[in-house]
């Protein structure tokens, strides 16, 4: 007898809520005052149960479109065939290797699956700290790396916040370059530089203890930081000082990587620098669970210590199979030009609603990952954080899903799937024109 | 216009293995002196790129049979319709969510969703620290619970061996309950409670240290320890001394769990205990990357304490409708049962060719999670590695394919997908015995 898949309730809002409440994870919560039940997707929008089309501009995840046909397709045809581990030889996972590695400098040709953001970069730091032979890590302030054990502490998004348990001693903190609110500012076309001093100072705090620095973990765009665009020349000093002492440098395109950036394919590379490893995940199969970690050669063999690092699920023929269409459609769907194009298009928008409405004190991003600032005034930028939360919940009523980041949770977090368009813009730009004159 | 995913290229195993050397993972092993070239799975079967079935033996993974008609169809209609994150309502989590906490004891009724095993045990480490506000654990020798960082750190498996940096301060290791080849054996009716007293040891040494237990974890049967059965009431003793020490008990069901066990759906309740915290993995959508944690109300609550836990694609549509209809699988047909009685013929039919090959020191197990010790003699039960060895490749000629385990490498590791039926065991039995022949 060969079993049909039963049925699933179609259960009210309520109820939903009341069952969530009784059996799942109380430390998650839900989007929104009044949470929407969402049914289906399809490119940039999703649909709740009476069919109403939201707008999404919050989901880096499904990159190339909520359900896209093609990716779907590839999904659902390999699901059919085989999906087991990768003890066996495959072609799946050998192409994905191979056509990822492509995407990426010369020298970072070897390739490691997982199955999320948070393995690569917890896998990052064993590869890291089995390279060097060190201990101690360098992060940029309020970064957030993954939610195991090991990458919420290396992460001060959550130590530094509620319920964490402050900076471990391993740990060091650098300033987080942010040339809007932070010390140096966007005139100074020495910002970059002088931000990353501070990452020599972690490094002076790290030989202090007598310990060395095994990594320097960067965001290639700061997420969690609010949407906070690297300022020129900071990577390039700030690898200088961390590789001076002996660290690799881990670039972390967990969240904008994968030709979201516009002008590039990775975001690291607007930066002018090649990193030592590249970690990877939301974007990477559309929504299906993977990650990955990109090295060099000689990191990568260093590894090779005798521990295997097999995992279970990653590299399956489903998952890359999955990675490859998405990797197909961002190319032949020219995704990445759209993004660029949508981008500057989106962010010239947003400059000149900037110069009618004062709350917006600062337009940054690149390509189709942007933050939009709120201040109550332009001297102190006082962070116009309940102005913020209300807008959101504006452009919800009118269909627009957005959210908001930041320290001061002040910056509108713009992240659609890629294949936005110049009149999903349109749209947003005047909502939220409408959400300012409230 | 709307991309098609591309064709991948059909690789022959030698262009395979170099394009693995050049682009992969290099501390990853493939499977067998010749490694095969796996295309498709079925039932208990695999199929090389010439067609050739082989029986599947090693797969705990593809739980319900490789490409499960029922768990596919699920998966290909879910990704097609909606596929994102746990910020909205949804029917699939919740129903998930129900159905899953119906299959254990009462108490046990809040589930927190993962990509894979390893971010379960990960999780499962932050709540059981959040909620004693201890920070020491202790395991059980020879545990393996996943490739994070931490979970490194609290595998005997891992750290005590090539490449590993040996037991952390933080960790204990209790004596592993083998009563086969461990202190006390499967003729002493208080072995269980024997082998826990090494449990209340590790809970002193953790105070001599002046700290407190956070966790006890421990694999409901030993799978890296080499598929050992735990003897009658040692969870229950074990579980005794480190709650009254402060501990939560942690039963990692990733390997075993599923109904796998045959008489019981989790393979804790042979041990007639309610553990605080229950991991699981592997099996929970049949090869998707899922993973599970699941504790009482009063755990999950005090993990509440002002930090999210929100884990990317954890708990989306698809997922959860692949581990629905693994669950309905599982149900109807019958699987649990087909796990204990196939299960039993299989140990019988083992336990007689014991009688007639002294090499076969042991035979145990439970349902189909078996394990056969081989030894070159009872007396001082010299392990047979090397014959072991020789044994995996035989069979795999002969288009079985099985694996070895635990600490010496030499028991034959028998956990087949459980719709894995009593022919399949006959053949098994019959090549086994060919294999003892030669």
């Amino acid at each position: 007898m060969i079993t049909t898949p039963h049925a699933i309730p179609n259960r009210h809002v309520q109820e939903l809520r009341e069952l969530r409440k009784k059996h799942l994870n109380p430390a998650l919560s839900l989007s929104y005052q009044e949470p929407l039940k969402i049914v289906k997707g399809a490119g940039a929008y999703l649909y709740d149960e009476q069919g109403n089309a939201y707008l999404d501009m919050v989901n880096n995840v499904c990159h190339v479109g909520h359900c896209h046909p093609a990716v779907v397709a590839a999904g659902q045809a390999q699901m059919a065939q085989l999906n087991t581990n990768t003890r066996y030889l495959h072609d799946n996972i050998v192409e994905y290797a191979q056509r990822l590695s492509a995407t990426l400098p010369q020298e970072l040709s070897v390739v490691f699956l997982t199955n999320s953001g948070t393995e690569a970069n917890d896998l990052a730091l064993r590869i890291a700290k089995t390279y060097t032979q060190a201990n101690d890590i360098i992060v940029v302030d309020h970064a957030y790396h993954g939610n195991s054990p090991s990458m919420i502490e290396l992460s001060p998004y959550k130590f530094n916040s509620k319920g964490g348990s402050g900076r471990p001693a391993h740990i060091q903190v650098a300033e987080i370059p942010d040339d809007y609110r932070g010390r140096f500012l966007r005139e100074d076309p020495q910002a970059g530089e002088r931000y990353a001093q501070d990452v020599q100072r972690a490094v002076h705090d790290i030989h202090q203890r007598g310990q060395q620095p095994a990594a320097f973990y960067c965001e290639s765009i700061l997420g969690c930081g609010g949407q906070v665009v690297l300022p020129p020349s900071y990577l390039q000093h700030a690898y200088g000082h961390a590789r001076a002492a002996g660290a690799v440098c881990i670039a972390d395109e967990v969240q904008v990587g994968f030709g979201r950036a516009g002008k590039h394919f990775w975001a690291f590379e607007s930066q002018g620098v090649v990193p030592d490893i590249v970690t990877m995940g939301k974007p990477i199969c559309n929504g299906h669970p993977m990650g990955a970690v990109v090295t060099r050669p000689e990191i990568a063999q260093a590894f090779l210590n005798g521990m295997e690092y097999f995992n279970t699920f990653a590299g399956n023929p489903v998952s890359c199979a999955m990675g490859l269409a998405v990797l197909d459609v961002i190319q032949d769907e020219h995704l990445q030009k759209n993004a660029a194009q949508v981008g500057d298009y989106l962010i010239n928008g947003l400059r000149s609603l900037q110069t009618r409405h004062p709350i917006i004190g600062d337009v940054r991003g690149m390509g189709l990952f942007i933050g939009v600032e709120l201040v109550k005034n332009h001297e102190d930028k006082t962070p116009a954080t309940k102005e913020t939360r209300s807008i959101i919940e504006y452009l919800k009523t009118h269909r627009i899903l957005l959210s908001s980041d930041g320290p001061h949770d002040n910056v509108l977090k713009i992240k659609p799937p890629i294949v936005f368009t110049q009149a999903n813009a349109e749209e947003f730009l005047q909502r939220l024109e409408e959400a300012l004159l409230v």
